[in-house]
């Protein structure tokens, strides 16, 4: 039986990555992953967090926000509501932890990366398509310092992307739409780096639990779409895929 | 002597509106001008606020915002800031009143249209930008309510669009970019219904004053920008311009 | 026909600055115009923004509230409601904007003056009314600087005052009271250096719009009235008021 | 040997009550007490607190704030500051409470009486002649109740009045003014009904210690003050005076 | 090679859950896992969130604080630091998630259960503690409503519980005290059931990766954890413990 | 008649202080009074506040919070609510001026000792008993700076300790628990040092008022209620009680 949308159970969304969408930023991306979309701008500061300068390292973090309208009704802003959004928060931190798993701190050298995802459009998965693009804006961020001539190779060494998976009824399902999360048991967000490694395995069985036998389903059939999520990125960044890692 | 960008005086920057461009939305563009780039969505929802309920009629209200990198370098999000931006409540105020100016309520009905305006890449004109682009979201919400036979016809009076103008020396010059607004001595920012009236005229000179015989010139070169503007917006809008004002 | 009050559409109501009203700050007056009240003082601090700091001048600034029961009803106090008032916090700006085109930053050198206006009793044309007395604040303040010989003269280049117009009907008229400004399809606050240049034009239809030709006449009859404002501060401040532009 | 302001020790400071100050409040007057100046205003609101709606009762409740410049160095408004002020919270719960000790709540009936006190120049004793003053707010606006025959007379049960008394060195002195507020060991605010009964105490002694006789002789001097306050209380409200305790 | 506290790798540390150690909560416990003691009290409420109200269902809910001085260093409060702590919030939506995966929320008909759980002593495992802990003050809190006859028999339908994994250079550890997971290169917090189904893992390699054979590793180890902390809540809960699951 | 609990007017409840009930404060202690339980650290910063700063001193501070269910129905935290709480702020200030009342802040050097109180079970009397037991860990606190030997003997210079006193009907009671406190016309919160000296007296006829005669009655009684705790505290200090003051 097929899915919703006409997918195969392993089956990812079509996925696109634009480069170069703003003038400003010193990397940025349009990750398109189904019907989500979201913008992934990278910006560097010459700052650190305090903890960072005592060990004469940098920083990568990020932000996530959605547009008021990405979703099916309208939610309210953060600064209208007056207090910042819990889910947002905790998506942010995955998203910092994600790339710094792929970032040698020390190489960066005593400044930030900052990496804003916004997203445009919402369809399910939006913080794994935030990783996979925000990825991209770093290495652009990177190649920047060192055209710059700020740091001699770019301090990111590994690939890094993510994706869902989920278990609904029998079925275990690669990169939900919002329509499969919903309804789904279980759902779990895995980060990998290229070399296929986790970086994070975040499964939660809302009013629900799995058995080990479904999480090692879900586990392999993530690897799987995260590889070929690696394999477009390296696509997408051409000639600048090279130096990932130290080469280049 | 041409301008940074090479155009005359009196000349707008390329403008282009890009309708349906989400999914969810009740109504939906993204306006470029220049390089000024915002996403205008529409949403309806069936409340308003008190003092309309007690009236019995509707409310359009709309919501402004930049994202973090939309500028040259990266501005706190308000939820970061834990307070709300005053300028950009200042510009929403504006959006707000605009909008309204040319929007019956009474035959809108007990309900309320939010218009949101997030500036996605700034270069200056993103207020204007914004009325001209919410505009076209707007009569796409009044079409989506038409066509649910909620309301019989639109209550969308007139067409509505904005520009600046500015003083730079002698000269007054049309529809100023960001580094034009940051070296101008007087900026106006001037509103207009599709029959050639004002609805706002916004002018004011930060550490400096003007004659009244340049805020006649202003005034003038604004007319023949948004005369323009509105002409495109009909162009844009297709068959759907024949409503306005009580039409179609 | 006259007015509710019985003015002529051209007339101002009566005004009332008493100077000297507080006994800690480095300039006060009470402005009443008409029932409208305000209490402005300025507040000399010798510290400034960074943004002054950097190009070695001086700020002028200003905070703008209402008491509580200054108003027909009772309004919440902005700290019980958590958030900033967006109505303060844009007037607030255009009281700092209209006294810094009077003033010479780099002359005031690197400290901030601080004008605070609190209205005591609302009548219709607060910020107008903050603007006229905060001027005379103003000048007190860099008079202060001056006796004490922190700067050789005063930083005050002109005068500046202001006051709204309106169009009720096919009447435009001077100086609106609460009254006619919630009845009138176009109200506009204008404010004028006393060499008869415009500072600010902020002209609003809500819910309407206005001609070119209305438009002009609002502007004429603002500039009459603005005149007259500024006779009144010279026959206030006396001997001080020799002192703008250089002089005493 | 005499006070900094030629004062005996149990002497208070000039005390002037004007009332009618507001034309919107149900009851307004400004208070002046050496030279601290503070505006009282009374508002009557058709709704009560929850827990008073369940018990069939009115409440009376104060707001107390200092305009920024009130100071002798200017302070931060709360709006400003993002967050409300412990030293005005404390204030207005202690205003509150007096002036419920003397309002008998259910006679008030479902409704609130809010007394707003704002410190239009302070110096020592802004939280006592709050107290002084806002119970003639109180009494004016329960007489506006009475007059609109919503209440068949005064809830107002007796006088309230304040003052503070503090040590320094040996000496226990009455009323004391910012400079003698600050060097004192012991600073004591008293609040006494009319016929000579405490509601609060309020004796601290900061980085101090006070014995049970030196307690005694504050608290005597206070009463002697408190009469009359109380004295000038009835002198000011004149022929309303008599309402007071059911009588009228 | 031990471990810093001698234990084995496959060694948890002391567990202690005492009962009743709060008079006016509906469920209450103290839990105290090695050095980490976490004060839990439940909350019945008749009252629940909209979306459960829809659908005719309970809510089971849970907040987390850490004591400002449970932490080596003291932390700031969250109301002084004027906004929520995101690392709180991640931490109280997943308590709650796990508590709600063995409720039957519409068995417990409208109402919420609210879980507090106030860190007193923080050593590492605070979050997997409160769950374990949390889960003997929500079968209290539904033992409570079953007493009162609000519900017929306890909604509870399984055991829950939780621990930490972590991987330090090649070793797989079991409860992590805060030493241990300050340096362990990846953190692995895992919740199941009493039939040993998981409910949550969340794995996270912050600055680091894992393989797969470590992931099984370590959710292999957490199981045998886990299931000796839900026979320790057996003999904790006596014979309420028949109740779980429909029995009793 | 006796009380509630079968105490006489002038009982104290049971007290009990166990001390050193966390590992990670500089002075901790869990002071029961009653059902009355909070948890007092001390924590030893470094730094102090800018006006200490100037004059080269010291400072003690105190931060008082209630979990959310020591009361008998769930309070909202403060970080929830998003504001603080006022009469948390009015309590932290008396703990504060208490604790600071007999401690050298000259001897104690540019360092600020911090005293949370945590109130885990709510009775009445929580703010008393903060006093009472963050005595104790202050004490703890300077030991341990003296142990370190940052200064050569204890700033503490004297005990203090504090009950309330409370008039119900014509009886005068001590230590009242809430219940009482409830019901009571007027709370009296005393703070006395332990030779005898006042530091405190809060005293609030909550709609009500209270005679001289019945002040000094309730006076005498805190004051034999609050030797009797600082015996109790003595003996709790053991051989530490001999440094207060100078000695040891």
């Amino acid at each position: 039986m097929d899915r919703l949308d006409g997918r195969k159970n392993h089956q990812l969304r079509p996925v696109t990555i634009t480069r170069g969408i703003n003038k400003h930023a010193d990397g940025s991306v349009l990750i398109e992953v189904g019907d989500t979309k979201v913008i992934c701008t990278a910006t560097v500061e010459e700052r650190q967090p305090m903890w960072c300068k005592l060990e004469g390292k940098g920083w990568v973090t990020a932000e996530y926000s959605m547009l008021p309208r990405s979703t099916g009704s309208r939610t309210l802003r953060d600064g209208t509501r007056g207090k910042p959004n819990s889910r947002n928060l905790e998506i942010q931190r995955l998203i910092g932890r994600s790339l710094r798993a792929v970032t040698d701190l020390e190489a960066l050298g005593e400044r930030t990366i900052t990496l804003d995802c916004d997203v445009i459009q919402a369809d399910g998965g939006t913080r794994t398509a935030s990783i996979t693009g925000a990825f991209i804006a770093l290495v652009e961020a990177a190649q920047w310092l060192v055209e710059r001539g700020l740091i001699g190779k770019t301090p990111v060494s590994d690939f890094v992307a993510a994706t869902s998976v989920g278990k609904t009824g029998d079925r275990v399902i690669l990169d939900l739409c919002y329509e499969e999360d919903s309804t789904a048991q279980v759902d779990m967000n895995i980060v990998m780096t290229g070399s296929g490694r986790f970086v994070e395995i975040q499964g939660s069985g809302e009013e629900s639990s799995f058995s080990r036998e479904e999480a090692d389903r879900m586990l392999d059939l993530a690897q799987k779409g995260i590889m070929q999520l690696v394999n477009y990125q390296k696509q997408v960044l051409g000639p600048l895929a090279g130096s990932i890692g130290g080469g280049g």
